[in-house]
């Protein structure tokens, strides 16, 4: 099989029943966002909408206006600005990785060249700062664009410090909050502004946004590592390949011994396939990949006791199940190691 | 000497002796704004923003605000925002266009690769919107949002639209409009809407910057046919190379016979260098130059009657200024032809 083509498989389903009929009427929203363009840019807009991702940030700004009182048309736009920054950034980070398919569909960049994805991207997040500036409160507008920039901010120092050894977990957890957890906490933090809620619970909300943001990274780190294409449904082991130094890989690294470090360092630098089995037998890697699931399982326990200033309702249960799904797809991690 | 290698001399200086002290303010928060990224991220922001262009949207939103009351923090601000905005459309054109030289310097692209470089727009125009959702107006921060969407949507109408010799004069005025005259517009329009004018004024300013604008591009467009590299102080002859039809081009097309459009096609599409003695010899080349800048400058005329609504002031009168300045341009443009 050509390694650049995705598997087709079941990526991991996360627990949204509770709000499917809202994530439907989102998914309409961000479609008709299509229209909204120019005819000669709509197909394009359209294309990259549709190549449907998990949703998980409309998901996380509706379960939070359901938490903190209820759902309005604020939390669903908030779904679809953010959804649609999201869809930017992987144009943009499709152009950069050479990516060809995602989620089995050939990429913006694949499909029409890196100068028009430049600017597809470009239109989508101008766009969805556009509708961000439609909110009464700036302060809501302005956070998303703070968190737009975080997202941009967290590729850049990733893409510096690729194949850089000297790379510290505290910056790689830097980065990772920047690149991922910084939008997660985005559809938390402002559905609790949208509700008015207590500084308290907004603080709490935020946190657990940027905990859930950071264990899903992590999470992903690791399935690059040890996961399986079919299952994962989509394309593995590109990240040592890229020169990215995720915390299994820093966690590998803290250990080895001085030999072992050369020699992952000759590997990483002239971009030799490295899989489970030959990491395996350079250095305590089941270590590194236990040691880097039990960092994020921790997180995930810490954003479990940030819900806890929530009162009871089906969406806390939910926002609680969230966790509780990614704690199910690490242990699969760890097993796999 | 290297065709891409720009001559080291002056291009043109916009009669901005008015606000030339404001401006050096600007400049100073320009900078300052880089200090506002994280330190591995800094150094490219302030390089991007250190080649210093002609600073034409800050300077208009400056004497606008003083032709319509008075020039406060909330117009220096727009200024820089817009300047930001611009600054990270130009990054992202110069990983499309492959240019390697911008104002003698090394562009982000040929610096830094074109990853760095989408990103690194990216961040600039997240920042720029994040300091355009400050103001308390939402309708000033949108119609930013919009005219950068504007202005990318321009772009890629623009790289759709290339080697496309059905290209009509609306379709090129109406991508002009967005991807240069957008950007003026909000500056003198914002302006306006600042210092809480009329709408009628509001109005006028905003046909003004419209209009200016376009008669900018036009003037750009026959500049590259016809201009000199070593006054202009940039690499010309471009636009057809990469299948940019202009007007002075659409006007040529006009008015060829079809042995003259098969000629013309045959050489665009081919990439062959189609330079001012080349093309006078398939058709009415001077002709097509003439009505581009007539074109041009009879959208000056009209920019010149939209100030009409303002009182008598230096800033007024500046503004005018500029229109003539633009027009003498044009004039050179039209004896070099």
């Amino acid at each position: 099989m050509n390694p650049t083509i995705t598997a087709d498989a079941s990526p991991p389903v996360f627990p949204f029943e509770l709000v499917r009929n809202e994530l439907e009427m989102i998914e309409t929203a961000i479609q008709a966002q299509a229209r909204s363009f120019e005819p000669g840019i709509e197909a394009y807009v359209s294309y990259v909408c549709k190549s449907s991702g998990k949703r998980i940030r409309p998901a996380l700004a509706l379960l939070t206006g359901g938490a903190t009182g209820a759902v309005t048309d604020e939390h669903r736009k908030l779904g679809v600005i953010l959804e649609l920054v999201h869809i930017a950034s992987l144009v943009h980070d499709d152009i950069m990785d050479g990516a060809e398919l995602r989620r089995n569909l050939p990429t913006a960049a694949a499909k029409w060249g890196a100068s028009l994805s430049v600017l597809l991207g470009d239109v989508l997040f101008a766009h969805a700062l556009e509708l961000a500036s439609e909110y009464n409160d700036s302060a809501i507008s302005r956070a998303i664009a703070r968190a737009s920039r975080d997202v941009c901010a967290g590729e850049i120092l990733q893409t510096q410090r690729r194949y850089d050894l000297n790379l510290s977990v505290p910056e790689y957890l830097k980065i990772i909050e920047m690149k991922t957890a910084a939008l997660f906490a985005a559809a938390t933090h402002l559905a609790a502004v949208l509700n008015d809620c207590t500084p308290a619970v907004q603080e709490a909300m935020k946190n657990y946004g940027l905990r859930l943001g950071t264990a899903y990274q992590i999470y992903d780190d690791c399935l690059d590592l040890v996961g399986d294409e079919s299952t994962a449904g989509k394309t593995l082991r590109t990240d040592l390949l890229k020169g990215k130094l995720t915390l299994p890989v820093l966690y590998l690294l803290e250990k080895a011994t001085n030999h072992q470090k050369t020699k992952l360092n000759r590997m990483l630098l002239n971009g030799e396939p490295m899989d489970t089995t030959i990491l395996a037998g350079i250095a305590d890697y089941e270590g590194a990949v236990e040691r880097a699931v039990t960092f994020a399982k921790d997180m995930l326990k810490d954003a479990r006791k940030d819900l806890m200033v929530l009162g009871d309702s089906p969406q806390h249960h939910a926002l609680i199940e969230i966790t509780a799904y990614l704690d199910k797809l690490l242990d699969k991690c760890r097993a796999a190691a």
